[in-house]
Formats: structure tokens, sequence, C-alpha cells
């Protein structure tokens, strides 16, 4: 299996490590009372650019030759890796060029642009965003950095899991949200390479459960007309990412939206930090499945916190 | 001048120190780079009840003796001291009456419930809450603890400033919202006592500046009429409060509503955390008075966070 090995990922945790924040893990006394376990917070809305893409990023453009970075880089994406690479590109005085659909949320769009990246606009389909990109990359020269089916992206992912262990070693288990795997592989990975016995699970919104189906069916089913608000983990599992989890992960979650946004809302009232529906979604399967959780200590990552405020589902 | 002595408030610090959360002081990057200067947000609203006001309830309780404590304590408010003396009075196993006006927030209402006071409800206005205390102190023996008016108090929310102080002492200003004044006092009193140089400033939204036009007058303005959305700072000062601001706080600086809702967005949408519009009124000076602190290293009081969802003003 091709996967990122104990050194690389201890070794990405020492490149990036001057370059991200080491967020905080945060515990909420009254969110465990009421899921009746002990939750342990890893809080990436607090990474730079607000979400854990930016670790990915880093280390991918860390381990790019300067000849490899000359032309700048460029991916699809209208979302958080489309923030984070462009502010990863602008850290290593790259170019950066980011394809993004016309109806991606203003606030991303500038904030892309406010890191000094260029954003090409096609129509949101993802045909349309694969094509231009293809383009993009003909006319610039541009080194394409995937959103998660890339090695030093699963790499950089993994240190979040692993700072998690070093500050809380003492966990049953950890639980990510699950789009196209990158986080979750890497967490997956921390577990079994720098603890004995931590289990992770994968957390997934059922209107976009194509990695539940596809862990369950063993190969990869795509996504197909996914419809959650948890609008980070649309996208399908990758060839790199699927075999990780099928090895390392116990199981994958699925959750209505209607429990990813109840959790989004204890996490606001009682923590009283910003996470975007994405990140609610590991705490709303500790809600959904309280049993199997029942006086565990439960590592989650919440993985970002960007968030349209016109946007608020409560 | 009748005031909490250096002693007084470091012995609060200790008394309170195991039933408090000691709050983190965060800073951000791009508000620094927005504003011209250092901010050092300390974070109240992670405090227990999402305030500072714990603080003060916590150590007035502390204070009181077994017999005062016995028929419980009371006071009138619809915000967050109701919280802080309702969780305190549950921390020393004593009953708690809050009354409340009928158009309290239903959240703040549960809140306390939820810690095991008794709501009693009365008209909006002063006078009934005034007269309704009152009744319910003849009624029950219960012990009035005033929400600033009041020498524990002010030490119970000094000890904010003096964490603050421990951890970055190296301040040229510190800035605090201004209702009642327990808050701003307190800072004040920890600023003169506990450092040689540090500066001490109020802020105030414009349409509740009875701090400002008192501090002005050199007498106690009462507020008549307030009408701003930082709903924490609509009291007037107190006899006590006053005398302690007039002397060791430098000046008062007053902001309009739209100043204070578009830096408490910038809180929301940089830092990831979630601050009720009071908490914003010291960062709304800053960018309002931007040129008098630039370059400064300056201590930021993020009162609390405590918001109903469906009023978000931005």
């Amino acid at each position: 299996m091709n996967k990122p090995s104990k050194i690389e990922i201890t070794e990405a945790a020492n490149r990036i490590g001057t370059l991200i924040h080491r967020t905080p893990v945060l515990t909420s006394h009254s969110i465990n009372k009421i899921v009746g376990c002990e939750l342990y917070f890893k809080c990436e809305n607090f990474q730079k650019v607000g979400a854990f893409k930016f670790r990915g990023a880093s280390n991918a453009l860390s381990l790019l030759s300067k000849r490899q970075l000359a032309n700048g880089v460029a991916t699809h994406s209208s979302g958080n890796h489309a923030q984070a690479l462009a502010l990863a590109a602008h850290q290593k005085g790259a170019k950066a060029f980011i394809v993004m659909p016309k109806n991606a949320p203003k606030s991303k769009r500038e904030a892309v642009l406010g890191y000094g990246a260029k954003v090409i606009e096609c129509a949101s389909t993802l045909m349309a965003r694969e094509t231009t990109l293809e383009t993009v990359i003909q006319d610039t020269g541009a080194y394409f950095v995937h959103p998660y089916n890339n090695l030093s992206i699963i790499a950089g992912q993994a240190t979040c899991a692993l700072e998690l262990i070093q500050d809380h070693g003492a966990l049953d288990c950890i639980i990510a949200p699950v789009g196209g795997g990158g986080l979750l592989s890497g967490t997956a990975l921390s577990a079994h390479y720098f603890t004995s016995d931590i289990v992770v699970i994968g957390a997934e919104p059922s209107g976009a459960d194509d990695a539940f189906r596809s862990f369950q069916a063993n190969k990869i089913i795509p996504s197909t007309h996914p419809n959650t608000i948890a609008d980070g983990l649309l996208t399908s599992l990758g060839d790199l990412t699927f075999p990780i989890i099928k090895k390392y992960v116990e199981s994958i979650k699925t959750m209505e939206d209607s429990v990813i946004i109840e959790a989004m809302k204890l996490i606001w009232q009682r923590m009283k930090i910003i996470v975007e529906p994405s990140a609610a979604v590991p705490l709303a399967a500790v809600m959904k499945y309280r049993g199997q959780f029942r006086n565990q200590r439960v590592g989650i990552i919440l993985s970002g916190g960007n968030i349209d405020f016109d946007r608020i589902p409560f």
C-alpha cells in the first residue's frame, strides 16, 4: 500500500512546525455532561486560514523543489484547500492559480485573493473545474497540488492527530470528518504509528455518504449528487486515501443534517468558538451513537471554522 | 476612597483560582495588521457562564459567612450577573433568587434555571426590578449581591486584568468595556497595583455614554434611555466604582454601534471565537482611535460570549 511512513509524518511535523499554529485542545464540561463521555476537541478552526487544510498544503509545498515551484502551483477548490494553497504559496514566494466555481462564496474568493493568488473562474460542474484547471496548468506550467489524493498532503494532515496524541495520549478513540479522506487517512495513520490502541472513526453526513458506502462495498463508490449542509465533505475518496481508510479506520458513522446542525449549535453555544458545519460532524456522531462512546475519552477533530455568517443554519 | 486593596485583589485571585477558568490570552496576526498595533485578547468569553461576571460572583459568595448564605442570595439581572450568581451559589450549596424582567432572552432564563436558581419574573422597568427584589429579600431573607457596586465583586473582576498582566506584562494599555464599572474599576486597580505604567482606558457605546459624561462632569450622571446593541453596558456607574474609575482610568472612549458591530464581526471572522456585542467595544475603540494606539501593545478584555443566535447583528 502506498502511504506516508511513520518517519515521513514525523518529518512533516518538524518541517511545518514553524509555519502552522499548534492548535489548542479544548474541553467542555457541559458538553461532556450532555453526551456522557470525555471529549477532547482539537481546534483546527484556529489553524491558519481557519482549517486543517493548511497543514497539508504547507507540507506539500515545502517538499517541492525550487524548479517545481518556479511556475507556481495550481488547484481547483471552492473551499478551504484554495485558501490553504494560496497562503502556503505566498509563504514560499510562489505564485498560486486557483480555479474556483463562479458560485463560490464571495468571502472565500476574497480570502484567496487576499493571499495574493490568482483566481480563475469557471462553471460550477466538476468537469468545468477540471478542464479549466488543465488549461491553466498548460498555460502557466504551474504544479498541480491535489487537495487530498497526495501523499505529502496526507502526511501533513496526519500531524493534526499526532499533536492531539502528544497532548492527550490516553484516548480511546479519535473521530475525524471524511470528505476526500485526506484528514481521516492521516488521522488513522498517526493513531496506528504513534499509539498502540486508539481506534479511529470517520464521521460523514448521510447526504454525502460515499465513504460509508465505499467502506461497506470495499471499493471506491464516487459521491453523486451530495446534499448536505457540511459543504467541506462533498468530494469522493481517492485511490490513495481509500486503502488507508479501509485498513486503519474502524468504522464510518453517518449523521443526518439535523444532528450536524444540533452539534454545531452546541459547540457555538457552550464552547464559544466558531466551527463550520463539516467540523461538527464528529460531535454529531457522538450524539447519535451515544451508547457506544459512554464514559470513553474521545478525541474530536474540529476541522475548520470558515462560514458565511449569512448562512448560519440556526 | 473605599476600594479593594492590593492584598484583597491578590487574595481574591487565590480564593477563586480553583473555582474559575484561567482564561487564555489570544492574539490575531490579521487583526493586528488591520489596526496597526499588537493586541492581546483576554478571553473571558471562555470563562464559566461565558463571562467575567463569574469572577466577582465567585469571590463575593466565598466571602459570605455560612449564616449570610443560609437563606440564599438574591439579585436582579437580565444578563450575565444572573447566571454568574446562580452558578456561584450552586457551587456553595446555597439557594439563589434571581429577579428577571419578563422580556429577558429565553436562553438566559433557561441558563439561570439550569444552575438550579429560582427565577422571579417582573416588568422590565428598573423600578419593577428593584421593588420585586425588595419583596423577594423580605420574603426569603436572602442576601443581596449587587452586580457591580460591591467591593468583593470589584476585587473579583480585578483578577481578570491581574491574570492578563501576569501572562503579558509588557503592555502599554488595557481597554475594558464599561457598564456599571465593576470590570473597569477592577482593571484599573490591578494595573495600578501590579504594574508601574500600564494605562487603563474605558470603552463605551455612544448610545449608553453615561460613564463618559460622568467622567467629564466629575460626578455620576445616570444612564437614561440607553440605546445600543451592547446590552451588557446599559447600567449606570455606582458610588463605589465611579471614584475608582475617575482616579485610575485615563479616559473613556465612546463608539457608535456600527463600529461595535464591525469589531464584533472581525473577532468572529478572524479569531473564530464568539463574543457578545459588549465584548467587542474595546476593539471598536482601537479601530476608531487607531492613531492613538499605533504600534502599541494593547490588552483587550473580551468580557463575554453570551448571545442569542437569532440576534446576530450581521
